[in-house]
Formats: C-alpha cells, sequence, structure tokens
C-alpha cells in the first residue's frame, strides 16, 4: 500500500462507471483514503479544498459502490471501477459525470 | 485556456480509448501540451520524469489521435478521448492500458 504513496501523499484516481465504462470524475487518494475504500468497498478520497477524509456521496446518498481497482504501471494513480448507488450523479453540480464541458 | 493552470501548471489528463471506453492511461498537461494537442490534433503531455514536453508514441508510433476533448467541472482535470494509431498500445510496459495491475 505505502508503494502508491511513494511519491506523493496524494496520488489521482479515475473514477469510472462500471456498467456505462464513462469517465465520472478524477479525486484524490491519500493512504487513509485507500485504506477505507478498500475496508468500506465505498470510495473514500482527501478532498484538497476541504482538507478532510470524504465520504463521496455521504450527504447525498449517491454512494460509489467499488467493484474493482486497478493501479497504474508507475504505481502513481488508481483506476476505480464503481456502481453509483442512489441518484446516478458523480458531480457536485448535479450531472452524471464531471466531464460534461467539451473543449474540442 | 489559462483558467485550466490557474491552480496548477501541471493538470492531469486522462486518455480515453473512444473505440472502447477503456481507460488508457493518465498524464500531465501544462499549458503548453494543451495548446500543442489541440492544434495538432495529436495528444502532447508534459513528462514529469523526463522535464520535457512528450508527443505521445513519437518514438513508438503509437500515437494518440485526439476525438474529443472535456474538462471538469473544476476545470482542473481533463478527459481525451482518443483513437490509437499503429499499435494498440498506450503503455510503456508494452500493455494496451497502463491500468493491467487489480489491486481489488
Amino acid at each position: 500500500m505505502d508503494k502508491y504513496f511513494a511519491k506523493s501523499e496524494l496520488i489521482p484516481a479515475v473514477v469510472q462507471d462500471a456498467e456505462t465504462n464513462a469517465v465520472l470524475m478524477v479525486a484524490y487518494m491519500n493512504k487513509e483514503s485507500l485504506q477505507k475504500s478498500l475496508e468500506t468497498g465505498f470510495t473514500w478520497f482527501w478532498s484538497r479544498s476541504r482538507n478532510e477524509l470524504w465520504n463521496k456521496g455521504a450527504s447525498s446518498g449517491n454512494l460509489q459502490k467499488i467493484v474493482e481497482i486497478y493501479s497504474d504501471c508507475d504505481d502513481d494513480t488508481l483506476l476505480i471501477k464503481v456502481i453509483q448507488q442512489g441518484e446516478k450523479v458523480a458531480c457536485h453540480t448535479g450531472n452524471y459525470s464531471c466531464f460534461y464541458t467539451k473543449i474540442m
């Protein structure tokens, strides 16, 4: 587990819908949030704006149930495949995915 | 364009296969690499290990042709949908995707 945080305390985690394969969001994990994600089966991140551990969907009810987690070839990025609980809303704006703005 | 780099000179870019929707890799872009990607239609990144602009696939021939680019709700992450040219290999290890190690 430590190896993922050898270069940086925070690493990006790409969250992908396991059912549609859409990329929903990118958030950051520290070691504790990865541990809590592995233990609970739901996504936990580190909020860089609030400086706190963050159980995604805890307030909205739109939790992300983890199906699979992959690390990348450099062990410094994670890919988390999830099934969205509650509404199919990953973004705080109410959108299904955070990537709703097309720039090219 | 500047808004994407307001918080950080380097932002993560998730590269997704436009044909299969698989997540291939995460790399980092600075302003210049985003500009070159938009101008050329192929992916350019900033290599954090080599400290240089990096035209993905320039040496291997496995270029990534850009189909679409999306920014996220915070304007600090990009999603790039590509069609892989040459071999379908995004990872320097020879794998199709960098995310080939399952940890959960």
